[in-house]
């Protein structure tokens, strides 16, 4: 028998995490360490640290994260093939590791259940699985800037910059969070009267923020993103646009 | 020179509080506990079950939440005076216990940027804020039934009860959360094949849970929240609603 739990660990800052989820480190077995042969090492070590700090007694199993055929044509179908593939390495770590059951636990950047593939890769798993909510990047972006997310009993929209590109801003919406844009989506939106909230490294040392109308804002946060990404070799941010009230 | 902190404590359970909102507890002077005449003691006594078992030093300043005009037909003109005097109230025990300045804190149910007055009332004060996310609703709903928010690299939109019931569902939607639903505000949509998860006292030992295809489960969940709603003289929940994939 085992459980698998997906740790929410917050989006950069150490103290994001939650006592149940010093609690879910501090009883787990085997700790998944997936390694990105990418620029990341900051990230997994910001893992590593937690793990030590908590006085976690768990086995770490760190394994080459299958990379996706970022080319393939079939878009949904390389996903699956991806999914697949780490269900296949989580599960050979895990009879490695744990051939009479245990807790395996997964810690998972900002919360498992926004813009996350764990619980879609763990739902293909014979496991009982568990989720620990953590801080979303969302929730660092707003308290950094020290806004609410809705205006006053308003609806709020989360997209992607992607979704942003290619069908302009969601329809009847006041508010829009967008996550997951490598390309600064906000510039392909009309000339409006928007406001922005941009944030970097969310609750991380190196981190950025800016605010101000989009048409100001915008240039300077194009720029600002290309310089920290250049000097850290990568980078994570998002934003919330806002039609004023 | 006076810091308001406001801690997201999460929403409902003990342990969905940060390290940060530990550590912002614990720095504390002085802890601002409005007492509500209504239901909800249960709420008040989770808040300072916390403080005491964090070992928080903070003088603790319960004041009566001023009422707001629920029947004055001016709503947001209600609504800003409910601030203004709420406003007013946190102001008169920050000057009576803390006349040479200090840090303030006010224990926030889930994370202070969603569906929450405090960052406006806080605005109205010669104050600077700080905020300490904390865990929403819709994190301890998706964690309760262990699923995704989104469906793959999709938009997912945020609304309440009431917008739902007096504009449908949003444009171009997929996933819908609704939240401040009194009177499950679905039971307005037209017939369709629309999945819920739905939660109520998420966290909670009182916590109940349903989800299945609206029309099986919309029945089920009103009848059961009308029947924890008498047995506990009150009721938090919200539910996701989305369209299959
Ligand atoms: C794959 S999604 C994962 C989101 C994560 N599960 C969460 O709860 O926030 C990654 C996206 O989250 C956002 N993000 C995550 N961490 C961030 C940070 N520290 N600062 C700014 N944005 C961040 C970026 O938009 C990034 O593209
Ligand atoms: C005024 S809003 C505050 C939301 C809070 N700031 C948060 O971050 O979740 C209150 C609404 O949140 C939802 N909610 C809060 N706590 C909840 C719980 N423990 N279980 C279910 N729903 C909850 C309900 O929809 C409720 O009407």
């Amino acid at each position: 028998m085992i459980e698998l739990v997906l740790i929410g660990i917050g989006t950069g800052h150490p103290d994001h995490l939650t006592l149940q989820g010093v609690r879910a480190l501090q009883e787990a077995d085997l700790v998944l360490i997936p390694m990105k042969g990418e620029d990341k090492e900051d990230l997994a070590g910001l893992r590593q640290q937690m793990l030590a700090r908590h006085g976690a007694r768990a086995v770490l199993a760190p394994f080459d994260l299958p990379r996706r055929e970022a080319d393939d044509p079939d878009y949904l179908g390389a996903v699956e093939r991806w999914h697949d593939a780490i269900s296949r390495a989580w599960a050979d770590q895990i009879a490695q590791h744990l051939p009479g059951g245990g807790r395996v636990a997964l810690l998972v950047w900002g919360d498992p259940m926004l813009y996350d593939s764990s619980l879609r890769i763990a739902a293909r798993l014979p496991v009982r699985v568990r989720v620990i909510p953590g801080i979303t990047a969302i929730q660092a972006l707003c308290a950094a800037h020290a806004i609410p997310l809705n205006s006053l009993a308003s609806p709020v929209t989360i997209t992607t910059g992607r979704q942003l590109r290619d069908h302009g801003w969601p329809e009847g919406a006041r508010r829009v969070v967008v996550m997951l844009d490598g390309a600064c989506a906000f510039r392909t939106l009309p000339a409006s009267n928007l406001l922005i909230w941009w944030g970097a490294f969310l609750g991380m040392p190196q981190q950025i923020l800016d605010h101000g109308p989009l048409e100001e804002a915008g240039p300077r946060i194009v720029a600002a993103r290309a310089e920290a990404r250049a000097a850290h070799g990568w980078i994570m941010d998002c934003y919330l646009l806002a039609r004023p009230d």
